[in-house]
């Protein structure tokens, strides 16, 4: 079975919900006067970890992955779990960097761990779960005709740099340094998230790619939104490696996934109240779709540009 | 490397824990005027699923085994989240069971889901984590000299189906289905863990068998357990299945594990408090270890009664 038969299946099946239904980058209960945000994702070593990663940062990673989530509802991360599942054969040292690496990223966010489950399976599984509370929820369903399309920080370096690895391309060091960064050492965008809280009306972060997370919101929130190519902020190395690569930036830079960026949309006249530097990428209008530069785009990541060619 | 090697190895690294460490029935961290528990655990199929479990009995299982962690605390469980992993070559049937299995726990528990992932794994696995509130949460370790021991239901039936079942063993029809009821289909003591929280000075449910959670409240309260075995409270069912099985009903019963049920400390003058049924077993006293009619015993699990001659 696909991935999007299980899910179908599940979502099927399951009736009793939280507050705000599955289907956001986390789930989310009132609490209080505000929301307590939960979310879970899964690493498998074998489908998700390049060889080339340490330890340290497979460790890290889990916990970014999840504390992202967190951060595209708006929330304040308050706390980690994780469940382990172990092979039999595994080294100890391998392990002991995936817990320095965890407690780094625990660190590093300024999360406690709440708890912790360990288990034997046949390859290395890291389950995490965050947990963060918002009085405002940011979800995917929230964007209004009118309003800008805005992203954080800049895109296409972790999928380059995904890219020059595997095929083993030589690049400038620099340029290696820039895009390996990025590649190896993504960062869940925490404060943002929570400034955004009260101002955003809608809000994601970049996990499958630009592409796919921008038809996420324009049909969860019953829109269309057209992106100008010129205003997405691509690193100098993106540039660089795909002349490299032989391959187009700007599909590169949308395709990108484990991004770990916010995109959101807010009212042009909030946008003086966004007190960190972002991107002003394009517009919501009325409509369904996802326009790149007028002409509609499927939303395909990072598989798509990678599968065939790249991956065994 | 073994699992309490691996716990070891994790504890030495992760500094950042919550405002209970860990090492309880789940994690708390202080929220409001009460807590917010925390719990995770993971299914893996080949290790935790007798083939006999219908894929319903699963995805029940996957919630019982988290829920009962947060009763354990006291709290009263307030979500489910889960992480799928599913082999690739896995029937819709049996994930549709899997499914129906965890909607109708939810129904049950009348809790929501928040959050579910699904991957692709060698092995089904499902991750549960469970969330819940409490004003006053219940430890292992607050159990003092004095106070009574308890338990509520009845222990030993989850085990000796298990025994019954592996060995083929010939039983009456009626006996079969008591021990199945809680071999297959246990519950989570949700109300009484919600109520205990108000009396009873520690607590912990009964996921590896009695023994091994007397010694996991004696060696975190600092206190010695005497337990008497005349008081257990052991269903018919056992005794006559240790007949047919030639073993000792009580050493079943102390080794029992997913029993779920909960075993609790509390003052002798609070007994009028409780409002349900329960068992005193036995009693705190100061020193340290777990004693069964004056004799120490070990914190064995199942695993020891039944590994050697039942597990290949």
């Amino acid at each position: 079975m696909r991935e999007s038969e299980i899910i179908e299946l599940f979502l099927k099946h399951l009736k009793k919900q939280g507050d705000l239904p599955l289907g956001d980058d986390a789930g989310a209960i009132r609490f209080g006067d505000g929301w307590l945000v939960a979310t879970n994702d899964m690493l498998v070593r074998k489908t998700d970890v390049p060889d080339i990663m340490t330890p340290e940062q497979v460790g890290f990673k889990a916990v970014t992955m999840n504390v992202s989530d967190v951060a595209a509802m708006g929330a304040k991360p308050l706390g980690f779990l994780f469940s382990l599942g172990v092979p039999g054969d595994m080294e100890e040292s391998y392990l002991e960097g995936v817990a320095r690496g965890i407690e780094k990223a625990l660190e590093f966010y300024d999360i406690a761990v709440l708890s912790a489950d360990t288990n034997e399976t046949d390859d290395l599984i890291i389950d995490g779960i965050a947990l963060g509370i918002t009085k405002r929820l940011l979800t995917r369903s929230g964007a209004r005709p009118g309003e800008l399309v805005c992203v954080t920080g800049d895109l296409g370096r972790a999928l380059a740099g995904l890219l020059v690895w595997k095929k083993g391309v030589e690049v400038p060091e620099g340029t290696r340094n820039s895009l390996y960064e990025k590649f190896l050492n993504p960062r869940a965008r925490v404060r943002e998230g929570m400034a955004l809280s009260g101002v955003a009306s809608a809000a994601i972060d970049i996990s499958d790619g630009l592409a796919k997370e921008l038809h996420l919101i324009s049909r969860m929130s019953g829109v269309a939104i057209e992106i100008r190519s010129s205003s997405i902020p691509i690193h100098g190395s993106v540039f660089e490696a795909a002349e490299f690569l032989g391959m187009n930036p700007i599909e590169i830079a949308i395709a990108s996934g484990e991004e770990f960026e916010l995109v959101f949309t807010l009212p042009p006249e909030l946008v003086s109240g966004v007190d960190f530097e972002f991107s002003v990428i394009g517009r919501v209008v009325e409509g369904s779709g996802v326009y790149l530069d007028g002409r509609p785009i499927r939303p395909r990541g990072w598989e798509h540009l990678a599968s065939n060619e790249i991956f065994k």
